[in-house]
């Protein structure tokens, strides 16, 4: 149940209404989220105490939420949440692409990417600096080496840098460099992690859990939202299952359900979902005709030499003909990627509602 | 390894190869598939085995296959298979629609199906007579009375039959009034029936089972292969996994890589694949986004009176509006779906190879 | 709902209550099990039914049962189920055992196990004749010839023989030599072949589908119950997972769990469920400890040379340690192995109720 | 591969080598792990190269591990790793329990738990102070004073503390007040996490992630060996699979083949392994059957009133009546619980060599 207060309620009229719940023995959450101040109960008032508390005139409205997530449900939220990234949309009228290579591996490699996506037209740029390897001799990343370069060539070609946070220990680093914090499959379920990301004010996107069900994906961006940072991508990248034809199981059915369920954003990524270049395309594809909202995947300008996830990792020619045909896709939903909203600049502003 | 024999071997020359294999101790299985007669075997000759068999003036050519799976292979057979169902072709360019509802329940029901398809140029029929159902004491199908239902309503409106058989001893039966018969989930891995369903002349259409990886599915093919029956639709209709948001996970990616793997149409039932009525659409796009050649949906004149399935059943305005965005999906990658074909008889043929 | 009928009540009687049943449109399910004449309802009755419906002198009792399975709950039946086997009591005091090769694979191979069987004084010997093998290509078993000769082999030695049905179309062949039918994973759910099985009166054991829940598996159970076979073995064998360290993942919690939603006997097969012969072992323990009645596992007097499953078949003297240890396992709990009853003839009826 | 060093090897004998490996640009860590000094190769050497390094005089012996993990493997280390902790051997011949609540709640609750556990005889508790709950609604645990009353309850009925460090940033905290760190399944694969837990000299019971493979179990742990620390307990909690009908799926398969892997001891938690009160007992005792080291098991003074994980928490006398059980089970196998070896206290140190 969501109580949402008034803007203009005023301090007393609030603490009498928590003194109220407290009297009741309701545990009650603050959060400020969307411009909107409100309190999360976790279990529902029964028709007595809401009586009772509905005569406050602090409140503005009372929602029932019968998922264990609150803040994430349509119920509570029925309109998409957009939000903007350095004047570009997300969550809007364009599928966003995100491009890049797994890891940063060195100034030559990541420039030469950032010039090519921005000669595509593409706004996102994506490169690992800390890598989760399942192996302590794998490669690990650059490190704070590989944050730097990547916000130079960034900066260079009008990208937008989305990069991991492998730690809590971790994230007033990344924030410096990254404008998007990217948590990984691993970590969806770090709960203490996922609070500290709710305080700041950068976009997360969350990976689904490689076993999280989508009812535990949600619970997982509600961590986030109680915290009060709204904004929040889903991002599809494949569960694990008893068939290991492919690196992952890509379930794209969790896209049109998230949106079902879920104001926030939802994205996918190809390239983990599937682990075989030739796989991305057609489930790129797959993922924006079922409704996803942009698409996150790994190129590279030379795969063959990648420091890791090389065989997943698209030519960049390859990725040219991908963006063609996610174009004419996108259009057929009336919707655009985000190289066609280039030349439009003051359209952007029209598109997104912070 | 498949050997693929002369078209005008003589008998002679064939007996004296397989002598020659039998010495070899190599295990041989004589299939005819194709317009092509071949001997496959399970394992590989070596280099001095290969020779003296290549001597062999009933050889036509040698093809190593490094899968279990031989005449399912596009090692073996690159070019995609296509057949035709009564003039309709299956595989080629268009994009094969089959709807209907889960069960035949009565004559008003299958007939006003059977109807609304026919105007919206649909030329496939689904609807189950014999019913695999989890508990004995669930609606089990029509039985006989099912079949002669549906085949009387198929006739009346030009469409072509598919379903289920649920045992061998049903075959019979099922051939007399069906176009396709559908081999269900869970007797995918049934391999003495798979068989005797490679011993007829009609397609079947192969559902993947429930926890079958991509390899076992077309191990399953080749075991109706083997036997001769060259016409198989593979459908993909969802595995099991621990995300049980949906009645099934459906594994959208499959349809790529079976593509790639195999030279046999790949079909997609969203319906059973989600278990959900809002879900169907947006994952019969995704499943023809990533290059399926045919749509399995079920559809019910009143879903919330239907015997079995009926919240995963379309209305049937809902699946008017659905193949209207499945035509201009198909288009976008130069192929049709069946409804478009209709007026242009001339070009069905051109479109089909048997 | 179960309505159990009174023994003497009169075909009038019987009659009047179908007829009451049939007005109150409920779908009504007559079976005769464990001595015992039943209706079942796929549908409790409401009150005023219930009210008008216990009226009927023919009622004994009516057991509402909140699962899907009826006949098959602890809820109707709390007593566990034991039959006897040619004098061997199933789901008794003793843990049975089951032994022999995958394959029945000539006179020699066969008849060398049963003797060694026999002389640990083991009871069960099984070996398919009819293979259900993932490829065309592989060994599919000696057919007809293979019973033949498990059957001169068990009468020789004492033993009962296990063997599995893997089509309908073979039910009665199979029933002529086997003393227990055994039905395998990939048929758990062919509904209709279980149908069949029903109506035989020789035991079965059903083994659990390799992505089948428990209540699935109940389910399967429940087709065979409602045609009247009361004899049934359900036997856990391995699940499919994304873990494929092992050729399964046997799920051990799955037998305390069957154990107490039913009163059927529950076996465990450690040779399938892990395909590693030094898995074995453990895991047989690991059922034994958990509560299993019996314990099915693979050998064969030379694995390296045998024709299928060679690598999770027990070497004989390997499996003689084995059965040492199972034989104090099963003391620890009250309860002995097959092989520790046998001097004692005369306790055999007193173990088993039939 | 891993390059042992001869104890007194000289600076200069090892960085010659470090440097010969560098000029072969090999990958080399060094690491300091039960008493000798090793080098970890993540690519083995050529036959060239092995020869080339060979001669040099710092190395002990070159032992080849065709495993992606090195450290954990018993190709490297064959003798079961012990380590005691406050006296008490881990891994030895006593099997280890450990008991108690889900949450640290209130002084009363760990107390009588504490003291209930010291009659027994049993040496370890657990409790967490900061719990990873799915919801951000839920109980979170009591943190720091959480942790003050365990210690306080641990520390007057001689137990040693087990209780999970959820976050990097609370490593320091949590070594302040437990004997042994546990990293929960949400964490098992949280590398830079698991790196720091390698740095300190605290023993690490790292539980199985929900979706992990053995092999990636045995990753995990690696990183923590890598850096150092060779204190590892692995604990089996459960997998998640298609099968919701307990909590989790427990693979007690894991145990025996975590065992025949690796060195280290392995620890089962039947309690979230099922997540049900009655399958906790049974499965206990599987897992002893299976080779399991240990047991962690959930009790509760009044689960009914437990704020968490009460429906699979024992009540205290049915936690004396299992490990009675426990006790004759490990004596089957020639071992004994720590509760039997609490008199004997000169046998320990004679258990456990460190």
């Amino acid at each position: 149940m969501i109580i949402s207060l008034k803007p203009d309620a005023s301090d007393h009229e609030k603490e009498k209404l928590f003194e109220q719940l407290h009297l009741l023995e309701h545990n009650c959450f603050y959060t400020g989220i969307y411009g909107q101040q409100s309190l999360v109960l976790s279990k529902s008032l029964n028709a007595d105490e809401l009586k009772a508390i509905s005569a406050s005139p602090a409140i503005l409205k009372i929602t029932p939420v019968n998922k264990e997530y609150k803040l994430a449900s349509r119920t509570w939220k029925d309109s998409p949440t957009t939000f903007s990234v350095k004047g570009q949309c997300i969550g809007g009228k364009a599928i966003n692409i995100i491009a890049g290579p797994c890891s940063v591996e060195n100034e030559s490699q990541i420039f030469q990417t950032a010039e090519y996506l921005h000669k595509l037209g593409i706004k996102f740029i994506r490169g690992g600096a800390y890598k989760p390897r399942t192996s302590p001799y794998s490669f690990q990343g650059l490190g704070k080496e590989g944050l730097r370069l990547i916000r130079k060539a960034a900066d260079e070609f009008d990208l937008r840098v989305v990069t991991e946070v492998i730690d809590s220990s971790l994230i007033d680093e990344i924030y410096e460099y990254a404008d998007i914090l990217q948590v990984g499959s691993r970590n969806m379920q770090n709960f203490f992690f996922l609070k500290q990301l709710g305080k700041i004010d950068k976009p997360i996107l969350l990976k689904r859990g490689m076993a999280s069900k989508v009812e535990e994906w949600l619970n997982a961006a509600e961590y986030i939202l109680s915290e009060g940072n709204g904004k929040i991508i889903l991002c599809e990248r494949g569960i694990k299952t008893f068939d290991n034809s492919m690196r992952n199981t890509m379930d794209i059915g969790a896209i049109p359900l998230v949106k079902h369920l879920s104001h926030l954003p939802v994205f996918a990524d190809p390239s983990h979902g599937t682990g075989r270049r030739n796989m991305v395309g057609p489930m790129a594809l797959a993922a924006i005709a079922a409704g996803a909202d942009g698409i996150m995947i790994e190129i590279h300008p030379n795969p063959e030499k990648a420091l890791s996830d090389g065989t997943q990792s698209l030519y960049l020619e390859q990725f040219k003909d991908l963006v063609e045909k996610m174009d004419k896709l996108a259009a057929l939903s009336g919707r655009l990627t985000d190289n066609q909203v280039k030349i439009v600049t003051t359209q952007k502003t029209e598109l997104c509602v912070e």
